[in-house]
């Protein structure tokens, strides 16, 4: 336990449960129990399932074991076909690691976005209210950090509306297939038809073992969600600084010296975060270039990049669902920080014609 | 012209003239003039259209200009004006820099993906054919560099088709909308339809100075299909190894010393974009997180990086073309190589598949 | 626990106990701890050793309050000063977060650094040997995956050598100052001074709240040393391939389905650490261009990258001395493989000049 | 020459002319008559000085030429035997295509860094002169957003001043040898001697195609420069915000659309150069872990990343020579500006201290 991550540095991190090492370890059974259920017998299935029961094993030493192999189901497999006995040659039958930890991923990533869907769908709704109820109130737009001309603060609004719509398609879009291709990603396709019908997730069409479409999709809907919500906290960062005070947290944070501070946390929060996925997304991109059959090191260096971007836009998501919801409104400094005079333009129309697209 | 870079450097970039900054300069006065023609008087775009040839303009000259404002729109506007006499105000009417450079950019990567989706097409169509032809030809699958059990070289090419035409529909499904909002955004949104209109670019449903969709997506499919190619040529450069020699580039590069060498340099070329693209697609998805209507710093950072990503890609997928078309395959090397036994198990079967998948 | 990592999906990560939320919670205490005894009187000093014993804490609860104010300072200093009681003014008294969580941080950078320079030196002496005993052994020289000319075995040992040589150098220049300078950066250098002299830390000219000099610095030497080590299984994963063969890893990994095999594991390992690191330091780099006294994000965004990086280097490095003492190489098939012929040039005379550098 | 780029949308580009191709060619030709000048008869040297007069050739053709092979060496060599005539056996003797290219990179390298670090002197003086007028000169220090307790600008300028010390040295620091090792690496060292000094570069131990510790560090360094002059250009741009108004720009820049806005706009150039630079290090410290004695790729993803590196830090050197010299500080409103009360704490004596350093 002393090498344990609990998050103690991590406060912009969200889905802890769904995605630390025991939901890994439950996934990966999931998809051993599954792969026993689709082709051996019911003494077999019954022997695997009573092995492969999460409480048996123990993370770390797992962990441990897993450093000489390189992969975690190594160890997972010598276990479960030790404790199946007799039955251990259903263990892990006709598969290969990389079918285990990915499909054990795809179950993680569908576990992840469900509330992080969730999440967006609640920053949506508040927004939504937000660009309503400030259709007409006037603010400055700001361009490179001078006031431009009036706009109003409820077409801002709507636009950071537009990009969470835009972040929750492109997850929502997010294929999880299963994968199950065995050393070479040669195995039966009915198989592997089965065990992702079996597990509730999609079927491929080909292994896709190096052929890393999921991967790359996710990767860049993780991105670009960090960066739709980074675009949210950059301009409550700004519009709360304490000379324009045009936005507040209403859950602010406090400072471990200065009680006196009203710190916009949540905002920063998601800054931090979105200062990290796109390269976390670079790394699983650049992991597409995978040579043979399975390559030596490119997929490797995928799981943790691609956890911990899930994490981070699973934080961010929930940060930015407190912060919508609770965000503050000062239309009075708005008003009176206008230093530029003219009209809102457009503004208020192109609030309604933006409410009125579907999400 | 003594700073200006030819593509000395760049063996691997494609798409030269479409990106070049004569190319911008074009699509820039494009775009002033759509401006005039959806709202100045006839007399006011007759002139306007004169001053806006592109032969007026000596793009060393703008680019010296655009150092002092930060941008190439502020001297192109006053050349613009001066050149457009009593009309002058009718030049770049409501519009603001940013409007200007977004929308050229559109247009530029519309001409982009134009090309480069039919290079694609070469490829995906060669890989189809290389796909059917060796539907049963034996090779070793390889997996963390050794040996594991035989496949084919079918369903390696089909595995490769199937990411080329994953990148094709990402890169297709890019929006290319014209940007029309005028310093905050507030512009009336009729007129940016007309505008649109006028240019042939889709309409946005907001002003997008901020809300970079557009560019973030471009980033995304441009990093997948870097990845896509990139796994096709890192699987040529293993095969085509002296000691392997499965696979061999039939338009193979020489060398500076050593004529007796036959380079794999087209996948060589591939290799070394796909090592590049993704870091570019980081900075555009990082400045999504953009403060403000315009922020400081965050859109001016997308601009070098989005035209190098096309470059690279588009280079990639010419010479994915060049390669996958010439592709030498030697499938006595193949068997000969293969040291293990065993069934190539559902490959043909799986060759047949993927290739029922429509595009 | 739920939401543990324990590493179950990093076979590639080392220096675990050094970098665990156990160690930096143990850094962050020892640093308050610190603070008193430079400024408090001896009873308020005992209260608060007492208060700041490790095993009085609960890292996950901690890590839950963390998210409130964003950071794990300021829950820890609450549970002091309630633990301190009377004396309770005394813990925190005159620092701010920063101060805390930069010094920890740097305690456990150095804590990391020894056992990591430990193994470069263990590598860097494997390589001597198989620099001196390979001297003239024979092989070809690949470019562009082709033979070239022949060079020696020798060689390239030399060659791996001294870029390990560079990578302890630059890890060893790498300085870890304390860091106290309130919550604006203004509390009195002679503090600062104690702080560090009590912490065994160096003194830092200004307080670097937004100096990340000591940031950056090691961001660079970690990915320096990742590239260095990454050359090196890049080269044992070419040379290991079974159709090559000319080097093959002393303790080889198996695998999940196919017993036969004899992976490269420790080289894979190796290349997958060398492709997260890059992006990892351009984070850290990214965040130099912080805002203010206490940037929104740019301060938090290091605090994983940098925990991450340190283990995949650490990691890197254990596995690269594990390989480097262990390899078996084989001068016979690097003999037969050689096609081209021609002398070994001055290759031999290369190894000596390498050899007599010193580190 | 239509597909050029002469920095129409790189307005935070510097260094354009020692950059540009035409200075690569230029460096290239120089690397091929010391190679001459080295080891070939007078006859044959004064021929190949003849041959490698820059004016002889054409950027783009050459360029065109250079897709063939993967370089521009290739072509260039033809041209040179050709116009060599009976010397020509004398071009190129005993190089490989890298020596060239590498060597001329060197050259650019370090024709860039003067001016660079120049400029960076000039940063530097007008630092220490603003950090010593505004010792004492009070305002707000912010963090998180929020005012936290006085400061002094002068410190705030030590601490920028600090950091372009800190970068002016890694980049003095940087070595560029000179690279001639044939195609294997194994060339005699005394002829890489001979070379070295005849072009004025440092000589290498080894010959480095593969180990590639002089880009790896200059990456760093550059990496490290964007960052502390990002440093600075961020807290401009929060400074001369309309509602805060503590600083302004001299040399503020336009609008194309609003005149009457002062835009930070070398501020804005150089945090848009900060943007991207970690990025392309990062490409650059990937390219370290490269296979054989010359990688399928990794070597030529290095070119076009560092001249662009090289290319924004140089334009941010100078953005900030010009913004630091002409920088408009207002006391007054940052005395107006502060609503926390207290002392300025140790900021003037630290003023004094930082000052007292010596770069």
């Amino acid at each position: 336990m002393t090498s344990a991550d609990l998050g103690l540095l991590s406060p912009m991190r969200g889905a802890g449960e769904a995605t630390g090492d025991a939901a890994v370890l439950r996934a990966m059974l999931a998809a051993e129990v599954a792969l026993a259920r689709i082709q051996a017998p019911a003494e077999a299935v019954a022997a695997i399932e009573r092995a492969a029961r999460p409480e048996r094993f123990d993370v770390a030493e797992l962990a441990d074991r897993a450093r000489a192999g390189g992969n975690p189901v190594i160890p997972l497999v010598e276990s479960l076909r030790e404790a199946a006995g007799e039955h251990g040659h259903w263990v892990h039958a006709g598969a290969t690691s990389q079918d285990i930890v990915d499909t054990a991923l795809m179950l993680v990533v569908r576990r992840t976005l469900g509330p992080l869907l969730d999440d967006l769908g609640t920053v949506h709704g508040a927004l939504t209210r937000l660009a309503a109820d400030h259709r007409d109130t006037p603010m400055a737009a700001r361009t490179l950090t001078q006031q431009a001309v009036p706009t109003t603060f409820g077409l801002k609004a709507a636009g950071w509306r537009a990009l969470v719509a835009d972040a929750s398609v492109r997850l929502a879009d997010v294929r999880t297939p299963a994968q199950l291709g065995g050393p070479a990603g040669t195995l039966d396709p009915a198989l592997t038809a089965a065990f992702a019908a079996e597990l509730g997730l999609a079927e491929p069409v080909l292994p896709w073992h190096v052929l890393r479409t999921p991967i790359a999709d996710l990767a860049g809907a993780l991105a670009f969600t960090a960066g739709a919500l980074g675009k949210l906290a950059a301009d409550v960062l700004v519009l709360s600084r304490g000379e324009i005070g045009e936005l507040s947290e209403g859950v602010g944070g406090g400072s471990s010296s200065m009680p006196h501070k009203h710190n916009p946390v949540r905002a920063t929060m998601i800054a931090a975060a979105a200062r990290q996925v796109p390269m976390l997304a670079a790394v699983l991109y650049g992991s597409m270039a995978a040579e043979d059959e399975r390559p030596a090191g490119a997929w490797h260096a995928e799981w943790q990049p691609l956890r911990e971007a899930l994490r981070l836009v699973a934080g961010a998501a929930a940060d930015a669902a407190e912060l919508s919801v609770s965000l503050r409104v000062h239309p009075e400094r708005m008003r009176a920080n206008l230093t530029v005079t003219g009209s809102t333009g457009a503004a208020a129309s192109l609030v309604d014609r933006a409410l009125e697209e579907s999400r």
